[in-house]
């Protein structure tokens, strides 16, 4: 279990700290994470990686010369926010563009997603290397549906290499691409782990069994066998790995492969080792060339038990790019240039910011939008208990935490912004960026999202019309569903959000005032939660179908449709 | 608990094997352990460390560039014997001499000793600098009895890089022994660790406690408190450091040190770097500078959970020794020359040995030797559970199994080289080294010592008169008080070793053949071994004494007899 910290809730942030004071050597903190200490390279590429914490040494353990130029550090295990990726890339970027490469995680991909599209409106070139090695997470035929897991090392490295060499943003994409599609992981586990303050493990394997394929936040795995010796293990995990060999290689035979052999927590060294003794003489065996193996904790999930290997099928271009020297604090290989470090000045504060200036009526609107968030944030901590109950029963549980802090964070900045004279639009826009940054998790993104969108279609200068705010409302509908990928009757918020947007439109259309409108669509909404309640698959971290139960319905749905209904009270009639 | 092994007497040797082949850019194998992979640089000294197995890093993974030149692999948690320490300072020797260092525990102080005596002995300058580090392991006056712990990085790494500076031999020792004056290490435990195979742990802390100062092989510590928070184990860690200030230092205000918070294998890289927040906050205000923090798993017990905090006392010439460039498998730092890896052909095969010619008289006595042995191995297993049981009444009831372990392995060696026609003395030799190959520990040391001692004295040439044969006992029994530190009254096998060669002396020296002799000796033995019953603290790791059983004789003590009850029978009359 997990032992060490203070306050639960500060646990990231005083780790980051922590680790940020050790390793003064290699990284300098950012806001939403880490970027390296040593002087940018004008015109070279940026490879920012990252992903939630408790998985060190990734992500920030992975900056440093001849690795990543930032990483962005989530909440524990939950997404780091668009806004952090954001901040992080901006930080890091030298004006060679930015690759952001990070785990194929439903919130990694929303939060990154959003960051690029961010760094591209701010005409900064950016392109996304989801990592999708793990062979247990879907089939090869599915390979874009793969989890990231410890493969992530040999994307980054190869991007990393890549980008200090000098090449352009197009060609160290197409490199962390091509490292990707060569790379293959398979792990196993014996024990879940206890978050920080947590009483129980996230999840548990049965005493003496093996859960075969599990993930790394305990996602379900393709099935479970009894404890294999080290042997047996190692014969597993190679077996595996050589029954998808990658496009264009027909027998392992003569391949030179990049090996990880990855701990993930209180599965230790020695063993490790002796599990690799028989990974090697298999390897050799199938004829293969292992170039610079890894055997350590490269991605680890706390002190959860369990292990994963990877191969990472090499090309002669791809080769150098792995052998290359690197230092970062978790992984180094050969000797690196020295350089100095930065001068702390020379990093960019990103905290200075300015509030824009706005129209009278955009200011006046504004108050009404703070009293919409403070009715928010007032109905997420009345319902927070029972939202996580609700969630409980198929997620993960940690709805009601997520919701709670997003909407205190939301109300927070959004207050700051009211202070400073902000019109609606930009009020709006920081209360979105802190609910994401503060609730984490896919749902954290998509208010994010949501609120990003209403943001932009009311701006700073007039006063919103009930026209603009159903227009803003069926924006922010429109992203939320292109960014996270679900539709409606997936059971999701989106089953609530489509049919209050287009509820709200349609009176408005038809010539109700908004306080009306909005009435008639949070009555819609609080239908369409209820019908949320009827079995289906869901994306994300799902528990397995058989333990869900029937009739409950989506934690999300619910608490969209408990705070239309509490914005209501606060818009005109 | 640790899952992954095969056999689990393997596991150690298995596990150096995967070491090896994970890691060919920094070590070789040899005989005994591992050795830098880089070339020798002629006249400069070796540091060889080494340490029993279920610590990594330590201590196989300290070996490379600015690290160690070499490491002794002991089984699991047990010293590594004599004949390994001889056999990887052989190979690591360059023609400079050779330091050794390690942690300072009975087992392996008795066997770095006799490996160096065996070195100075071939003509090889060579120093002993046991770390001792662990303030609560003794008190501030007692600092030469005090256990080693993490602190093992910081004398290691002055020595190594003092080493490849190239200065002599001399001077390498004086500045490990000044960095081992001045690192003072503070440890805690949350949980104990299982060791390969077993079901049990080999210790545990009550859950929600915490063991203050308990040793990282479970000995016992100065107390036991409630779980603290991260910021109080901080607090704990750096008020007790600050509270023994090294010789010289009045105030810790301005002065410089390095740092060491290692975790012991199940508290995670997240949780080290919150509690390292608020140590580096501490020292912050009390004055220190912090230089090249380490936060990581430096010493650890396989998944024990614990960590601890070291502070090395840096001065003007130890600084740039603490930062010097280095590059072995677990702890690198800057950037290291790049130099080619040595041919393996370099490295000496130190597996090819020569029995030296013997007198047909000692070859007739070999035989006689080697039915004794037999007969030693006989009894040995014939009593090997009932020894286990007693020894765990007072220590760590794996006596039997050493045993057994040492007196198979030194009967295998005997037949090999009686096979070879060896002398009476070259066979006891042999069969000295490998019994305290294979048996490990304190014991298996003595026994090595003994029958070494006795095959000096008897050597190749004649056929030894039941004087040589008494003299030679003497001499065991000499060598075994100095080198075990133990004296009659102890309670240990000292107390039926000391009357057994008297015994044999007085009766020889009176004119008895030596079959009567030893008879006479045996019986003197067997009473000297009830008589050890009696309740007093021993050396080592015993347990406290409110554990341990008024009226059991000691395991070392009665095994003793038995065997030379057992010998009496092979001697002729």
């Amino acid at each position: 279990m997990t032992r060490l910290f203070n306050d639960p809730s500060d646990f990231a942030e005083e780790s980051l700290e922590g680790f940020v004071a050790a390793h003064r050597r290699w990284v300098r903190r950012v806001p939403g994470g880490v970027i390296r200490a040593t002087p940018r390279v004008p015109g070279n590429v940026a490879v920012v990686v990252g992903g939630g914490s408790g998985h060190y040494p990734a992500f920030a353990g992975l900056v440093g010369q001849g690795m990543a130029h930032g990483a962005a550090v989530g909440n524990v295990f939950a997404s780091p926010s668009a806004q952090q990726v954001h901040a992080v890339a901006r930080a890091a970027d030298s004006g060679g563009g930015v690759l952001l490469s990070f785990g194929n995680y439903a919130g990694d991909v929303l939060h990154f997603g959003q960051a690029r599209q961010r760094l591209l409106d701010e005409g900064i070139p950016c392109e996304a290397v989801p990592v999708t090695d793990d062979v247990s997470s879907a089939p090869a035929r599915d390979r874009d549906r793969r989890r990231g897991v410890a493969g992530d090392l040999a994307v980054f490295k190869v991007a990393s290499a890549a980008a200090d060499a000098g090449l352009p943003l197009a060609e160290v994409a197409r490199l962390a691409r091509l490292a990707n599609d060569r790379t293959r992981s398979f792990g196993v586990a014996f024990d879940g782990c206890t978050l920080p303050g947590s009483t129980e493990p996230l999840f548990t394997v049965p005493a003496g069994r093996m859960a075969v394929g599990l993930g790394i936040h305990g996602e379900p795995g393709i099935g479970e066998q009894p404890m294999p010796t080290a042997d047996e293990l190692a014969e597993l995990f190679v077996s595996t790995l050589l029954a998808e060999l990658p496009p264009g290689v027909d027998t392992p035979r003569g391949q030179r492969v990049g090996v990880i052999l990855s701990g993930l927590g209180s599965v230790k060294y020695e063993e490790l080792f002796v599990v690799y003794r028989r990974v090697a003489q298999l390897l050799d065996r199938a004829g293969l060339e292992v170039v610079d193996p890894e055997v350590g904790e490269l991605v680890t999930s706390f002190d959860m038990a369990g292990a994963s290997l990877t191969l990472f099928w090499l090309t002669d271009e791809l080769e150098p790019l792995w052998t290359a020297p690197a230092d970062s604090p978790a992984h180094r290989k050969g000797s690196v240039p020295r350089v100095e470090g930065a001068d702390d000045d020379e990093i960019p504060d990103l905290a200075q910011d300015v509030v824009p200036p706005a129209s009278e009526e955009s200011r006046a609107s504004a108050r009404t939008a703070l009293a919409a968030l403070a009715a928010v944030r007032d109905t997420v901590e009345e319902h927070a208990e029972e939202l996580g109950r609700i969630d409980a029963v198929a997620g993960d549980g940690d709805h009601g935490i997520g919701m709670r802090r997003g909407a205190a964070g939301g109300l927070r900045a959004a207050e700051e912004a009211a202070a400073r004279d902000a019109g609606a639009g930009t009020l709006l826009a920081r209360a979105a960026d802190a609910w994401a940054d503060e609730a984490g998790g896919t749902s954290g993104a998509l208010w994010g999202v949501a609120l990003r969108s209403l943001a932009a279609v009311v701006g700073d200068e007039q006063r919103p019309s009930a026209q603009a705010v159903a227009a803003g409302v069926r924006a922010a509908s429109e992203d939320v569903m292109r960014l996270g990928g679900a539709v409606v009757g997936d059971k999701t918020m989106v089953d609530v959000l489509v049919p209050f947007a287009e509820t709200l439109s349609s009176r408005v259309e038809a010539g109700d005032a908004l306080g009306a409108a909005w009435e008639a669509a949070a009555e819609a909404a609080g239908r369409a939660a209820e019908g949320t309640a009827d079995l289906v698959p869901r994306m994300g971290r799902a528990r397995p179908l058989a333990e869900r139960s029937v009739g409950t319905p989506d934690a999300g749905a619910v608490s969209l449709a408990l705070i239309v209904r509490a914005v209501r009270d606060v818009l005109p009639d």
